[in-house]
């Protein structure tokens, strides 16, 4: 049990062997030497469990002294080591989750995600003859005979930093050790006796953020999550400054290339740290990004991504060495990077169709990953359509007047009420809803505004009246409340006044502000809407709004906006980091890298810059939520435009049209 | 011809095509676009040559604008390229030695053994397609393609060096590059358009000395050789020493390693430069050394190997990047180390092995590697044994009181006069003989004294009668000659007086000199008397002489020293550097890397010093030639001991015991 699986095994053999014979894989690191304590099981009959380890069982043999100790120290509370209790007549036996060999964890809570914990490197522990004089083989040679011998691993080869300390290892260990095994082809690291840990890095380089996932590659469990800025960003703030950049100067490359190794290094410690860890504890790491973050993290020159044909220098997936590329993990640490689906359309795409899964699933579902370099997925298990939006960094909180990174003290989320034009505020850091006038603990004070905040600020400014279907300050406002303000001819809204901010200033949105969230979201929603033509979807089933900034986008919000097209509010999700997500699947299941592999050659990519209606659909997205499109799910909500105003917007979007 | 095939093929088949389809390989870089011109062939019937390329052909096409364009640049002289010309009826075609893909080299010119170029790198040049918009593939995965396609490479993975050149070198080279490919596994470098130069290194890493062949991986040539110190002289002259070093002191190990790498290094700048060329022009490598050596160069611990039961870290042949090991080749360089014996027998022994094949012999061969750290080899197809035998730094120069590496001004030949008891010399650098007396210019003058210098040194003074066979200097002959002297109570023979050394100093061989020449020889010989007890050898039908030091040792003074047992002058033969010719011939053909793996676990090794009876056999090998075992083959020349000469010996030999 659970599997059901029944059968008849040789008398005398033990549990762990009947298991496998029965097609029932129990965890083990020990290889049956009654150590490691995986492979616990629960003798549901044929045995008298409830007696005690020390009662005469019936079909089971009796403990050994080994499994007595071992079940002392640790409490097995009427369990068995399967490798322990040989089978001497009926059993029936249960196997707890914890001792099942490929177990599944819940990876992805909002979509509700389970995957098989199956890293490319694992765990043996094996015990060898120790040398003598009859034998002229060397460490290595005799290691590999005994890691043949208990765990069928051939061929295998060593790490030049393993080989360098084998020596000591085993002796240290008394010619036991454990080796990490990586992709049943390569030894790792070696540890004297028995050990368990075991860690891995889960990247996604974002054109702004950096975020790394720390995780215990045997249990599936994220340990640490840090995230930073990304230092490129100084040398530009979107993918083609930074490929100018690398064009232009002699060193650029070179600069780019070390900020984001440098930041990685960075994130190491710091995860690790957290974990109570070094970051010589990894052993294993995914990275993935957009093309120009993967060419430049591999140190390739970005040139050939700047213009057609977008060729990348490599779209496949990569095997390295994470120190071949600068990154202090454990020496001989592994690194994969996802493919590129093309020169457009990155490693990152490809992170969120493992995590999220479009290709299982019969509903056509729209998947808009959130950056400074959006992509966006549309399809099902039918086909599948992926593209890449430069959306610029406003929704990162960069290029707003007062906007941050999702840090303490930024501002996430915002209401405001549609009669008093009061807003209410929730602060990163604080529970509570914030209103105007409150008397506020420091840690509660604003010092920004970050994505998820914007989004919600600027469709709260449009539901409220404030601002018009075209963006711009509506003048009636302004005489309703003096939160709305005019500098000169542009106006502004005071979402946080002075006694609210850490910073003794308010926290303002300003016209500027809200131009660029429209130019971000239309770039969006004009992605979107050609996968959509491409694919031949009038509308979509399912949303997935995914998004390294901050916390989770309000799906609401983000529809009000006409960040993305009408559905059924009940099926719009947002789920978080989706690319680190599927970076994080590809770190803890090895098999799902051969799925990146095929869904990377399966996708069909689109080049919406180059695509012809892109201008015609962005300039038709800039208006809230859509200057053409129906929101039927948002007309309860929307205000009423006056017959003036609809005519004014028009004249006034055609002005616009100068700007694109 | 000169295969003999014969067949038909498709009318229109290339003869490039035809070679193969009948199994005979033409070389081949460009893969049959005219460019190379390494498939040139005679036409000997069906066709007029003669004439001249534009004559009309009989029963092959005519050349083609590119063919006659690279013949008018490159004086074909009546060949055809085989790629170019088609098979338009019966003809018959001779592939000259040159254009055989499988070249055989004189790779051994003491022995004449052949030897087919079959290097681990090779290159293949590819023209591939331009990328455009309707392909996503990167330039990688569409050089795979064209690797595949091209030349049935398949699944080859990119060294990071070459990746991160990829993008440049393609459209420098317009889409057309050569890659060098190892193992046909990986591609290593890749240079713009067609290219042809392939460069590799042969090392033997010896206790005193490290010598660097650079070898024409196309050619097989030899295009330079140099040699150095080894540095680790320093921490100790013999093993052991460097062992204890490495133990007592912290920084040990890596001050070893440091030392032998940057001596490689070295070695590596002065070759390529001899050669016209650079140490990044390096793509592969062959090491070889004695266990020691080779662990401390591959930065292992040899604590191991200090003592019973000499276990190895690793025996196998190990595959590394040369970069990995601080070496400064091509940064995708690979470096392969051939397999050790035992602990105590290493690759140098294999590589011996490789260059003697005594393995394909039916006479039984002796072979005595002779430097600090002598390997022997003893056995045919039937039965091979390898030892080692720490014969100390004598015959290398080290421990003898004028003595030196062989270079110029080391008196590397010596003839004593037995009626006059005077010298003549024969100086490195210096074609003539040199008498005392004689007028000499600067380049003639003797700086010291080398290995094959020393050996006959001791061997002409005991032919002269002015050594005993004890080894002690006759009182008689300094009654002789005023050039045998004693200082005190110990003689001292005079070998080149002021007027013909450089340093105005006279060069003497000292009895010190003479007892470090025979413990030396001593054990040697008591090495290759243990492996034939152990073969059940009375006899050897051959002996091989072979050494690093200086120029070749003349088997004859060898064989009056001791240093051999007794053999028919005829077959014995000095080889120079067995150990860096194997080396050489692996790095030349890959297969001979895995005869190596094959010929390591099946010869078996002898551990000398643990023998009981060699303390008897060392001790008994003492004397000139030999205390004990006959030598037939020298009674003619041996000097004619008194009966009470013979009864000193003993005695004196029995108090030597004292010194062992």
């Amino acid at each position: 049990m659970p599997s059901g699986r029944k059968g008849s095994v040789p008398r005398g053999a033990n549990l762990l062997k009947a298991a496998q014979e029965l097609g029932v894989e129990l965890e083990s690191i020990c290889g049956g030497r009654q150590t490691c304590g995986k492979c616990q099981v629960i003798v549901e009959e044929g045995h008298f469990p409830k007696h005690g380890l020390t009662s005469r069982p019936d079909h089971l043999s009796a403990p050994t002294a080994r499994e007595i100790e071992y079940s002392q120290e640790n409490r097995l509370q009427g369990r068995r080591l399967a490798c322990a209790a040989e089978v001497l007549g009926d059993v029936l036996i249960s196997v707890p989750e914890e001792s099942q060999a490929r177990k599944q964890v819940i990876a992805k809570a909002a979509s509700e995600r389970t995957i098989e914990i199956e890293p490319a490197v694992r765990l043996v522990y094996v015990e060898m003859q120790p040398p003598d004089m009859s034998d002229a083989r060397g460490d290595w040679e005799r290691l590999q005979v005994a890691l043949e011998e208990q765990w069928d691993l051939k061929g295998l080869s060593l790490d030049s930093s393993a080989l360098t300390a084998l020596q000591s290892n085993l002796r240290q260990g008394n010619f036991a050790v454990t080796a990490a095994v990586w992709q049943n082809r390569e030894v790792l690291r070696l540890q004297p006796g028995y050990r368990e840990g075991l860690y891995g890095l889960a990247v996604d380089i974002g054109s702004t953020t950096v975020v790394a996932h720390l995780c215990d590659l045997r249990t599936g469990a994220v340990l640490a999550t840090e995230a930073a800025m990304n230092p490129q960003v100084r040398y530009g703030e979107d993918l083609m400054s930074r490929v100018s950049y690398a064009n232009s100067e002699p060193q650029g490359l070179s600069r780019l290339n070390r900020g984001v190794i440098r930041t990685l290094n960075e994130l190491a410690e710091k995860a690790t740290a957290a974990a109570g860890l070094l970051p010589t504890d990894i052993l294993d790491a995914v990275v993935v990004g957009n093309p120009v973050m993967h060419h430049i993290f591999l140190g390739l020159h970005p040139r050939e991504l700047g213009g057609a044909p977008f060729t990348p220098a490599v779209s496949s997936a990569l095997d390295l060495k994470a120190s071949d590329l600068g990154l202090s993990f454990h020496p001989a640490a592994r690194l994969h990077t996802l493919p590129l689906i093309a020169g457009h359309v990155g490693a990152d795409n490809v992170a969120v169709l493992l995590a999220e899964a479009p290709d299982e699933q019969d509903e056509v579902m729209l998947i808009v990953d959130v950056g400074t370099n959006a992509e966006i997925v549309l399809g099902n298990r039918q086909r599948l359509l992926a593209a890449s939006s430069p959306t610029g960094p406003a929704f990162e909180g960069a290029q707003i007047t007062h906007g941050q990174r999702a840090a303490p003290g930024a501002i996430e989320r915002v209401r405001i009420d549609p009669l008093s034009l009061e807003p209410r505020l929730k602060v990163i850091g604080y529970d509570e809803w914030i209103r105007p006038g409150a008397s506020l603990p420091h840690e509660a004070r604003a010092t920004g505004i970050c994505g998820s905040g914007i989004i919600e600020a600027v469709a709260e400014l449009f539901l409220a009246g404030i601002i018009l279907p075209d963006g711009l300050f509506n003048p009636a406002a302004a005489e309703r409340s003096p939160r709305v303000r005019y500098q000169g001819r542009t106006g502004e809204y005071v979402l946080a006044d002075e006694s609210l901010t850490a910073t003794g200033l308010p926290v303002v949105i300003t016209q500027n502000d809200i131009r660029a969230i429209q130019l971000a979201k239309a770039a969006l929603y004009a992605g979107s809407k050609l996968l959509m033509n491409h694919w031949g979807a009038q509308q979509v089933d399912r949303v997935i709004l995914a998004g390294a900034f901050g916390s989770f986008i309000s799906p609401y919000h983000a529809m009000v906006l006409g960040l993305i097209p009408d559905c059924d509010l009940n099926k719009v999700v947002a789920v978080g980091n989706a690319a680190g997500d599927g970076a994080r699947f590809a770190l803890l299941n090895r098999n799902l890298r051969q799925k990146a592999a095929r869904l990377a050659r399966w996708v069909e990519h689109v080049s919406t810059p180059l695509e012809s209606s892109f201008q015609d659909e962005f300039v038709a997205a800039l208006g809230l939520p859509h200057s053409r499109d129906p929101y039927p799910t948002l007309a309860p909500f929307l205000p009423q435009p006056s017959a003036d105003g609809r005519t004014g917007r028009r004249n006034r979007i055609r002005e616009k049209h100068q700007l694109v």
